[in-house]
């Protein structure tokens, strides 16, 4: 009623383009140089580098998809505004979670965090892609991209899943597992790709008539 | 007489775009990390959550809101130009009073201040949206939404001023206070909206000659 | 020869407006937050929020008049690029000075050069300005419209340097002076402008063959 | 497969300009300010000043040249926008070598991990040149210009290389050389380009059958 008509896709995309490529440079302000001028201070902050990478490519990997994202959002509605704000906030913390696991030299309690952290944030893309996903429910097209997409995703929150008992065991191979999913959206054509094709493939022969699938029985209503 | 027109609505509403946005993401940098690498360590900071989350939403909302405001705008004349500065340099002081609430663990004094420089943003938007009125005066329908927004701004400029004593009785109270002004900005649909609705509806009967109301009285004169 | 044509106008512009909007918004993660939970602890930091709000208004006010100079721009050359790169690298250093002005709070030196790095600034900007005059030199209306922007240009030159000897008598007082040309700018209804109009008639019927009014002696030639 | 197909050209474009703007910006929060408030503190920090114009102009030529580079993508394919992901992580971290550089006052080892920094950055942009020119391998202007434009790369990698073990001998003339490449690119009309130019005549006489001249030998084919 009060005419507050939320803001066009194209600005909210901008606005979230501006504070994700923000996220993405200013951790490297959270960067301590080393105390020393040798090699040995340099080297002695591995951990500073491995995590600045994951963090890296993980934020870099969200600013694609989010793209992915908003290329079918029709027009932004109350709920897909605070998907997306709830998306950018859980992803400013990302440089202070990082940040934590640098200066306590990847300690598990720190990583297991930095893993759930990701986790969470995981869970809010996909709480936004299913927010966006109503828009465009009779899109026969759509749903079968978006299907396997949410699959990919579902895999990532259950890698992030058990990065973080894995952070308890070994911190690096934690971050290992986060970077893996980082991978995972990188190079499409890695494996998992082809064996989510598969899978969906089966699953489509298995279950004709399932909710999703809908969309099959008639042409698209617009 | 010196050909210096102001920029464009929308070159003026892109850079204030990217100073929102600067401002939403830097806070995090403003977080300290726990000292040491365990549960404790990380629950002892939880005042530093609180005031991050309200200022983060509390940001995010006048990113909204100021897009509602600058679709009206039809040209930028000096007041509007400066009023948008004015309130672009109170929210680039949200960071600096947030870092102080968190650094002295929601003490009273700190948190009043805080909740009083919300209360200055408000009021900036307020003058703001009044300057920005002035171009849009006589179009009827932005005449009713505008006013309604006006009385929620005002609203909400009211609930700032109580949360500054109430910050020396109990700051989280104070913290929870501004974030209910978010929430209603961000859930239009909360009883204010209808409460202001009503109290409008009841208005226009029994003022139905009122200054505001003059549109009404003869078709809009553009 | 190379191809390496510079950069469309409004590239640049967007480019150079995404750099003024972070140099303003970052200033703020200079301030220090005071080290107690007192009105004592912030009264203390008062040095802290002239020189924020004297260089906050100093750099919006930069940012509205490079959108006013770009306005003339034809297309990008090497030395409007660098001008324009050179006037953005002086700018960068203000939060530098700044931070130095409010750690010392307002010591004489640090004031001094604080003055001088606006004075830079300002000749950058003037530079940059007579770049891109000569690619509108033949516009009649340009030509008296930025001959008074350049003398107001020269004005804050000017003010500048009497802003940095001034620094080691009364630090404030050289403040309120680069404040003043911030002033000046925003209104530009303030008496300076009216005086320099005096001026340029006074001398326009003095030197009425001046190299600056050639355009006069015949239409413009595009 | 999975419908993810990359960002548009201008939208990548756009992200990596506000990437950059915030790299070359956020560099003068690592400036630590002098410690006391008199000319000896301010010149003590020469350090500061030396690498922060050498690194401030490194990548204001590189957001210069990433503009060159982009006008040539056709569409973003995954090499294009993994290449370009690369080089942003590696001008991330400038920053940071630039910070250790400053605070170790220019010790020989930080500075050669610089140069080598910067040397990496170098690299990346070359291979993004080549992922790119893949895509117009048979537009005969094109083909010259970047021959052109990779040698003068392949040339400045040449030039950090050296400026490596130089930082042993005497940083300061490392970062005269890295400060020469920024010059290199800044004013095309220096030496350089002639000799290059120079040398290009030569080798097309001398090879006039080499690949990368196939496309004179009958019309482009698009």
């Amino acid at each position: 009623m009060l005419g507050d008509e939320p803001p066009s896709a194209g600005r909210l995309e901008a606005f979230s383009d501006g504070v994700i490529a923000i996220i993405l440079t200013i951790m490297v302000l959270e960067l301590k140089t080393p105390a020393s001028a040798n090699y040995e201070a340099l080297a002695h902050e591995w951990p500073i580098f491995i995590s600045y990478i994951v963090s890296f490519f993980y934020i870099a990997v969200y600013w694609i998809n989010h793209h992915h994202l908003f290329h079918r959002v029709k027009h932004v509605d109350l709920p897909i505004l605070w998907a997306n704000v709830a998306l950018l906030f859980f992803l400013s913390l990302i440089p202070f979670f990082t940040e934590w696991v640098e200066s306590t030299r990847l300690s598990p309690f720190p990583t297991a965090v930095y893993a759930a952290a990701m986790m969470v944030a995981g869970t809010a893309f996909f709480v936004l892609d299913r927010v966006i996903a109503r828009q465009a429910i009779s899109e026969e097209e759509w749903v079968l991209l978006r299907r396997a997409a949410q699959r990919k995703n579902l895999i990532s929150i259950g890698i992030y899943a058990v990065a973080i008992p894995v952070a308890f065991y070994r911190a690096p191979l934690s971050l290992a597992l986060i970077f893996l999913v980082a991978l995972l959206y990188a190079v499409p054509s890695l494996w998992v790709e082809r064996w989510a094709d598969k899978l969906e493939n089966e699953e489509a022969h298995r279950a004709p008539h399932e909710e999703l699938h809908e969309p099959y029985t008639g042409p698209a209503d617009r």
